[in-house]
């Protein structure tokens, strides 16, 4: 039963459901409903597919992570930067807007789906880890100002192709001429509209005496308010003939069952796309799952978190959907308004759902420029250039693979942003451990304390060579451990024995094992001991598993004090002793 | 001067040379040009090459190393695993044969060495440390295997094209009924006779009493004399109307001058290849430098070191060759028979010109099975399954990178083994620090010492965790001290402070820092203190650039034991002092 529960999240919540519960999971509902319904669209357009598309994505995905995500307010759906990735990946493979174009999106969110299910499986929730804060703040920002720019277009009301930042200019500075005015005027004002609702209509209807609730549902209300003033406009005044793009004819109804490609050439062409939105759609979703929960005091379970994103994306798939992911301005609007269980999920799905069944006929006349209006003011609010001020200041390694990540997502693409980034830093982490800080210690007067004779005054012998080094020895540091010590070794004449001190050494793979056989084998031929001390006890139990002691001929202390005590005397010839003639 | 000197090694010991050097120099460059005849030719043959690349391929690529490169005793030319590896890259691009395969091998010679060149203007040697001696010592196993099984077709006198172990062995099965038994009778008596010359002739010829250094000679040409014997074989038999496929027309006379193809589609193609050989050959050469170098007790400088192999590459590049490198087998030799300079190499390049000149006709009548004999019986050589074994006894981590570099090698081929070899063993150590070890510790009584709780008799107090983290705090380890630290305090009702104890951390990144503020909010959050202890200087200055301790509200000792000192008696409330009333 406990095994069930941690599978179905549901058991645990729903016996406790109270009638509470459901006033705040519905109202919650309500608001999301209102704010995911133009965003949907807009994300589906971003990602070159038909509006109804990001609809079909928010219903069965929503009731889908209900059942198996383990975040009480988490609200998944088409997400921004998916969306980009989903664009990038399909793009290559099909014309955008074509069948194939609808059928290589829905295979990519199945491929996504069993892509986070074989996480699962494999317990690889561990590789989101691999995603640096760095990388993924500089990936996230890079991306809504690519984001963005890519809308601008629409605001112009001009065609562009352009898919990297630089090209987007251009174009934008070469269709500048060609701008529709209308749209121009549409766009212009539904930007400002909505950026003025975000920031201050809250606070407005507030001041105006309205309750908490109905204030917060209104200012959510805020992207409906200009989808439902634009269509109006674009009715009354004939803007489509005007020039003004309009979203079209929208199929009403339920969800289509669609069955994704099984075209092997296809899968290959998607896979590497596949894995990168699953790994950057869980951190994402992880990360916002995380700071909810822990407000309340819940608790996410990561590798449950692949099952529920997992089984979202299959759901978006047999819907005729596209990659889906955890959202972070809807979870926290989710979490805001008071959402008590995925229930309210659910009952989101539902709102989607009546929408798609009702109302998509009056989208036909949804102004294009309006919805890029809603993706660029919700973008924008992701990018965050203190974060790169920030990690500039603390550390240089960190910010090369943030700056690497955003020049490359803005001027190649996100899916070689991502990459970059996250190889840059495993490389800078490498590089930073493979010349390990390594310090010459001697004894602190009086104590049995070993400190970095460059910071404190310390005695040593001349006789023995005190070296710490402040790193697990692997290969990648193995061979400038060697030429370290060697060197020490050469510039010491008098030199008997070398320690090797070794309190912060983790670990010692089979690279480093065989250069500390090649270190004692040399300063042996010189006649130079070489000796251990500090060893922590799993490295202890690690060479004691190889054959390094058959050969070893040095000793190995528990302490650096002991080892100098021990060996300091060791050179000298014992003393003959006189005690029998007495 | 000092400059000049570092730059070319020869102003280091041309001044010094003597009359023994000479000596030496001069019986060393008979040994090795006697066995880099035949290998030369041979390594050709397995690169798919017409036989004479092999030998212009030894000439000027010596006398450039001679000029360039740091080690007394490295004998560069072409060898067994960079030849396999050429004929991997070159293969998808052009006829095995034709001219557009050689022109692909000489850009590839070229373009290696301009890597290897830039890898020495920017200081990138260090990358090669990146291949883990177990990945090195399996991809060299595997390679001298899949060599092996790749020549058996020459001694069986059947054609074949498998590049991978199943599909070479498929194909010999399938031709073994196919088999010219001339051909196999010359290709298993030379493999017998190579074999046993290598392993007895030396110690025969010592007890038949010829002095030590004859007996060198003799020995060493033993492939020579197989080579002598077959050729004699095939005129005096005329075996190659017998079915016995020879070497055909050699040109005689001086290595062309070559143009590398600066089509920069064949650049991109061939780019990735010529870096893994790179690398492969750096460190395969380094190593063996090394260890002569050692022995000798002289030093090899890294970055040098690539100077010497990428103007070696060029020059191969520019005289019709293609990549090579330091040899292990011609390396070892040349030091054993006592050479002392790199003028040792200058003339083995000089005796190579010679047989490139006056005996290239004598070896047109030359059996490919001898040939293929020679390798054979030179890359079982390199096989090293002890090497398996041991790391399998040692760490399950590196023996799976160890296997996938194997296992690849063999089921796909060179390049993707050590590609999927040095990635896993990257990820593996990642994975290795990402759930870093952690221990609670307590006081040993009487000392100032804390130690793990789960391994010694200690103090601990109930209101403080002290928590020992032995790894450095980074990305891939982050989210998983977070998650520790919190499992343990909500274990804990009565806590009230938490110590992390860092003395093994020797770096936190960016992303551990957000971390540790995430730590330090959530815990304060819950009423208890976070604090740090026995941080490491080089990691307090980048905290102290950072503005972590603008918002940290727990304190930071310098020892565990000062911590515990003090906040043992910070929460209690302090008595009333009656002293005033005395």
């Amino acid at each position: 039963m406990r095994r069930l529960a941690s599978l179905l999240p549901i058991l645990d919540w729903a016996p406790r459901y109270t009638r509470t519960d459901g006033v705040n999971d519905l109202f919650a509902a309500v608001i999301v409903t209102i704010m995911l319904v133009p965003q949907s669209l807009a994300y589906a357009m971003l990602a070159g597919l038909p509006p109804v598309v990001g609809l079909y994505a928010s219903i069965l995905p929503l009731v889908a992570y209900a059942l198996f995500g383990t975040s009480r307010t988490l609200a998944v759906g088409p997400v921004a930067v998916v969306s980009l990735m989903t664009a990038a990946a399909v793009a290559p493979i099909a014309v955008a807007g074509s069948a194939a174009y609808v059928t290589a999106a829905v295979t990519l969110a199945f491929l996504s789906g069993l892509v986070l299910l074989a996480m699962a499986v494999l317990r690889l929730g561990f590789l989101a880890n691999f995603l640096s804060h760095p990388v993924i703040s500089g990936f996230i920002t890079a991306s809504g100002i690519l984001i963005a720019a890519s809308q601008l277009k629409h605001i112009l009301g001009i065609r562009a192709e352009g898919d990297t930042l630089p090209r987007i200019l251009v174009e934008l500075a070469q269709g500048l001429g060609g701008a529709n005015l209308p749209t121009l005027a549409i766009g212009v004002a539904a930007t400002g509209f909505l950026f003025w609702a975000r920031r201050s209509l809250k606070a407005l209807l507030l001041r105006a005496g309205l309750g908490r609730r109905l204030a917060d549902l209104l200012a959510k209300a805020g992207p409906l308010a200009a989808i439902i003033l634009s269509i109006l406009a674009v009715v009354l005044m004939g803007l489509d003939r005007a020039g003004v793009r309009i979203v079209g004819e929208i199929p009403a109804g339920l969800p289509p069952f669609a069955v994704p490609s099984f075209d092997p050439a296809l899968w290959v062409a998607l896979l590497p796309a596949a894995v990168l939105i699953s790994l950057v759609g869980f951190v994402e979703s992880v990360s916002v799952a995380q700071t909810l929960a822990a407000k309340r005091r819940q608790r996410i379970v990561a590798n449950q978190e692949l099952v529920g994103l997992g089984t979202a994306n299959l759901a978006s798939a047999i819907s005729g959907g596209y990659p889906v992911t955890g959202g972070f301005a809807r979870s926290v609007v989710n979490f805001d308004a008071g959402a008590a269980t995925p229930l309210a999920g659910a009952a989101t799905a539902l709102g989607i759902l009546g929408a798609t069944l009702f109302l998509t006929p009056l989208f036909r006349y949804l102004p294009q420029a309006v919805l890029a209006a809603t993706i660029i003011v919700a973008v924008l609010s992701l990018v965050d250039l203190a974060a790169i001020r920030r990690t500039w200041t603390y550390s240089r390694a960190d910010f090369a693979a943030m700056a690497a990540t955003i020049l490359l997502v803005l001027l190649v693409g996100v899916e070689a942003g991502i990459v970059a980034g996250v190889a840059l830093s495993l490389l800078l982490f490498l590089w930073r451990t493979s010349t390990p800080h390594m310090a010459i210690v001697g004894q602190v007067p009086g104590t049995e304390h070993f400190r970095n004779v460059d910071r404190h005054a310390v005695i040593t012998e001349p006789a023995i060579l005190s070296l710490r080094v402040d790193e697990s020895l692997y290969f990648a540091n193995a061979r400038y451990l060697e030429d370290r010590i060697y060197a020490e070794a050469a510039a010491r004449p008098a030199l008997q024995h070398v320690i090797l001190m070794c309190p912060a050494v983790n670990l010692i793979d089979a690279s480093a094992l065989e250069s500390l056989e090649a270190i004692a084998d040399r300063l042996q031929a010189a006649g130079v001991g070489f000796h251990l001390s500090e060893v922590k006890g799993p490295v202890m139990d690690a060479l004691k598993r190889s054959d390094f002691f058959e050969h070893f001929k040095g000793r190995v202390f528990l302490s650096q004090f002991e080892a100098v005590q021990a060996l300091v005397r060791e050179p000298r010839p014992k003393a003959p002793g006189p005690a029998a003639d007495r």
